[in-house]
């Protein structure tokens, strides 16, 4: 039960991640709903698909898009001061990046997966809607930008991964996993942590 | 029966859509028939593993990428006066919309989806091969632009719905749902139906 | 053993090519093992789902992802001199697409897919990864552009085909293919071999 009220802390997150970065883009009320709901839905479904569950959980239930739909048009009314928008959208990004990876590495733990298959799982599902997002936007996606992104969902997977092994209560370790990716995602984007580039010329 | 050729008719039009841009793009003939194979195929894969059906239908039979195929070429050598491809991509594209969206959700609710999975899945189905057609030649998705899209897609999966819950026969509400799709695509097209924008300056 | 073998050849040439061309767009070295990764395990995975193998094989086996990142790390440490740099991931990218192309023939015919269905997720495999690459880094697909390249990759699946169905050893046939693959790509990129455009102005 801690495990579905933190899956709908991640999709109002993506949700309005993807609703606050169509405001931006200019796109009108519908085209926000799309892009929040894919945002929102895109990590799931590609969990299930990549795990054997049909149709996906996501589909099956309309309280999720309900709440993503509903979370979509309260931004899109509502969306905060326009200059604030770009933060908003990186730190709501930041929270479902950490409850979709650390939920989805449990889902999969529960569905059978290996350790290691489910904090790769577990990580894209964190990953991938925001990736969709971006790709819809046309956008380069956040995960190749500078600041550590990937690597945070990745933390977080294999926390949960090893709570699992060492059996501690797994509502637990998932929140914990979450905070930990949202803090280390949080910093990077406060410190500017920034990853080394090639060198050469060009 | 009648379901098979409605999805022919979906192919040639998709594929049609996808060459017609291609050819807009100035893509080669090869470009042009991937671009055709992809957006007449897509949507149909897409369904399939929501669905959990493997190796997804339309890979499993050579008429389907036959005619795929076949159209594209025809519309490499025979397209339309250049002027009008803009509104040749856009009533196939509705058209495609109409008829994958509606096949989609019986075909969904015939494998055993619920009502609510089906219609989102058909929607999807309908949606999905003109996405990746947008994504492929880098424009900003249909589905994100400012005329009812998703939506139109959506109501004919609801319609088909609503039939197989009250037992018309399926091929007849399949053909209606899929006329009520393209009339308010191409409706909307023509009227300039446009959704609001979220207010503020920017 | 060999089609093992080989699968780990066209991880690396895949890994490869995907980490040059992330160092060629300047992404950082977290930006550049992603796009690696994602590269070199994209056509796997869409493999394994449209063959129903859950959860897909790559994810399965920590030696793919270990090869895959130790390869863009290599990549972005001692990239070659950067004028060399946009040929080396043209062959890099040959060499993928032939071993992805034939191997996964191989891979979907043991899973016991049709000839027909087994040839098109051969290619789908080998364009899959290359394609994900191109859309991430906001290029149009080589698979879109002007030389042979799906064509190649098709030639490929059915010559593996045809040594299935006369019972030739399937190593020695996915080896004979992918060369042939190669070779069709590099020649169609060295003579520039060019398909036809439509006609017309604009």
């Amino acid at each position: 039960m801690l495990l579905t009220a933190l899956e709908f802390v991640g999709l109002v997150a993506f949700a309005a991640s993807g609703a606050l970065a169509a405001v931006r883009a200019r796109l009108d009320v519908f085209g926000v709903v799309v892009v929040g709901l894919t945002t929102a839905l895109g990590g799931g479904v590609i969990r299930d698909v990549l795990l054997g569950i049909h149709p996906p959980t996501t589909l099956r239930n309309w309280s999720y898009l309900a709440v993503c739909a509903g979370t979509a048009l309260v931004v899109f009314v509502f969306h905060p001061q326009v200059a604030r928008l770009r933060r908003g959208v990186l730190l709501a990004d930041a929270l479902g990046l950490g409850v979709f990876a650390t939920a989805g590495t449990t889902i999969a733990l529960n569905a059978g997966a290996t350790v290691y298959a489910a904090c790769l799982i577990g990580m894209t599902t964190g990953i991938g809607g925001g990736a969709v997002r971006d790709l819809l936007l046309r956008e380069i996606p956040l995960v190749l930008r500078k600041e550590i992104y990937a690597v945070a969902a990745l933390a977080g997977s294999v926390l949960v991964a090893l709570g699992h092994s060492v059996q501690l209560p797994e509502g637990l370790v998932t929140v914990v996993a979450a905070a930990v990716v949202v803090s280390i995602r949080v910093v990077a984007l406060w410190r500017h942590w920034n990853a080394p580039v090639a060198r050469g010329p060009e």
